[in-house]
């Protein structure tokens, strides 16, 4: 395997939510970034500031589907592949199973072969749902989940841990050097307003004056990164030197319950919200929180950012996208200090 | 989806082990069988009685890679395929991990379209590697296993189960009836005998007159399945009738040790054999045992072959399979009696 540190960085999966984060962030660093996305879920919008960046380059295509040519002719010159494509939030993913499928197998060992032509380094955005609803709290890389392959939560769970199995294999053949980040709950900029997670939920319902709607009790909790924490993590590990390969929890210890979310919401957005309660979805996992011992040892990494400063940004940005949406002023106003 | 009660039954994997007593038990009862195989680990010789059926047919084919015309031709007569397609043991689909999860997800995913165009039922052989390392036992179907998918034998536990999400979600998007059997350790002839089953090991070191090798101290324990009781199951599963899709183990719920399998292979072979041990490969599951209530409840199957007279049947035919390859008498003679 050769390396060219200058080469193109492609960034699978780039128009996306943290996709275009990372994006932004590798070329402000320097890097030149091909960004292949098939706008399933992605927006282009979500690439607007990028253009400007001599060294950026989108190219439209499916990971599931032949690489285009725009890609597969800098195979020489690509240093670096990030996979981050597949659609992430359950009411996406779910609307084509058999695609979501295929995006993290044949799609992920598309990318594998790539980066076994280039020589290049390999990082796969694997997720947290690979460990489904744990039975271990915090969640330790050593554990193997509670997953239901037949579930309707499958195509997406087994799918990302069918592509980890690729990776682990190209890298145990010495095909490629490859990376593996177990990505955690993450929110902020550029999230879907339609994808259903909660943060996206809630703060859509608090700017349509709706009540946020708790699946449950409200008591199952989550553990949320701000989408700059987890661009750095994902960019520490993709530069480190590591002995061996082993993934890497990425995400943020500090759990909270879905109730408390909205209390902070609630502050930010400086009013009262009212909520209404409804069944968990099937295999809706009841806790989730990273153990994160292993990128703090190995990246040197922790999250940075205070949950009510990240969502104070991703209130902010919601209500910017709806006026610019809608052509109507922000129905609540956001606070301006924490 | 209509029903062609006449058409043709495919059987991928046909020629192989469990596949080619599958073939000739459909035969016998009628059917007409295309049989597909990539002969990458079957052997044709497996098939060598069927030719004389006029509704056999073989056709070479990896369903990983674009299937056969001479099967997609016949697509209108399919009426239904049985997906035993992928090498199943160890050392076998370790040899090209990257081909052991295509071969599970891309070519599930190909036959079960076949299924939808053809409205051909459709059963996945599964397997109880979905289960990894059972901390549950005996293990029910709900139970959702212990898999690791980062090592070396996650390129066939996690392509097992990507290959069941993607029948229960044909199914569940109504595009095909669907069929899952989860088999546990089955014996019988026409296993090879460089596989590195135990069965298999044991019976050709005891006809090699070398010491057994077992793994471990031989404390831990399986459950064998004669072939003919598991043909039997999946038939009867084929031909069911179900009001819900669910996984349905296959497999003996009798379990012994390591160690007492070798003393019965000894009283058969009618000599005393010496054992060596070995270290016990990585994620070797320590113990396994089908719970099979749903087999018994639904098809109302259950094992009828003893474990001594199916390994006598075994026994006999490694026997046979010695002498004819390397034109040798018998090391040991086949006790005749149970």
């Amino acid at each position: 395997m050769t390396r060219q540190e200058d080469g193109w960085t492609l960034v699978a999966g780039g128009a996306g939510f943290i996709g275009s984060h990372l994006c932004r962030t590798l070329l402000e660093a320097g890097e030149r970034v091909l960004c292949l996305d098939n706008l399933q879920t992605a927006r282009l919008s979500n690439l607007d500031a990028l253009s400007e960046y001599p060294g950026f380059r989108f190219v439209r295509g499916d990971i599931s589907q032949a690489l285009p040519v725009a890609i597969t002719r800098e195979t020489g010159a690509i240093a670096r592949i990030y996979n981050l494509a597949c659609a992430a939030s359950p009411v996406l993913y779910q609307a084509d199973p058999e695609h979501t499928m295929l995006t993290n197998v044949v799609g992920t060992d598309r990318l594998l072969r790539l980066a076994e032509q280039a020589g290049a380094r390999f990082l796969q955005a694997s997720t947290s749902e690979v460990y489904g609803d744990p039975d271990v709290h915090p969640q330790p890389e050593a554990y193997r989940g509670n997953v239901s392959c037949t579930g309707p939560r499958a195509c997406y769970d087994e799918g990302k841990r069918a592509a980890e199995t690729l990776a682990f294999d190209f890298a145990r053949g010495r095909r490629a050097d490859v990376r593996v980040a177990r990505i955690f709950n993450t929110y902020g900029p550029h999230m879907r307003m339609d994808d259903g997670r909660v943060v996206s939920n809630f703060i859509c319902q608090i700017l349509a004056g709706e009540p946020l709607t708790i699946y449950g009790a409200g008591s199952q909790t989550r553990s949320f990164c701000y989408v700059e924490d987890t661009v750095d993590a994902l960019i520490r590990l993709m530069r480190a030197e590591m002995r061996e390969l082993v993934p890497v929890n990425i995400g943020n210890p500090h759990e909270i319950t879905i109730a408390e979310l909205v209390e902070t919401l609630g502050a930010i957005a400086a009013r009262s919200v009212r909520v209404t309660h409804r069944d968990l979805p099937v295999d809706d996992p009841e806790r989730r929180r990273p153990d994160i011992a292993r990128a703090r040892a190995l990246l040197g990494w922790e999250p940075a950012t205070p949950l009510s400063a990240g969502l104070r940004q991703t209130f902010a940005w919601f209500a910017a996208e709806r006026r610019a949406l809608a052509g109507v002023p922000p129905v609540v106003r956001v606070t301006a200090a924490g």
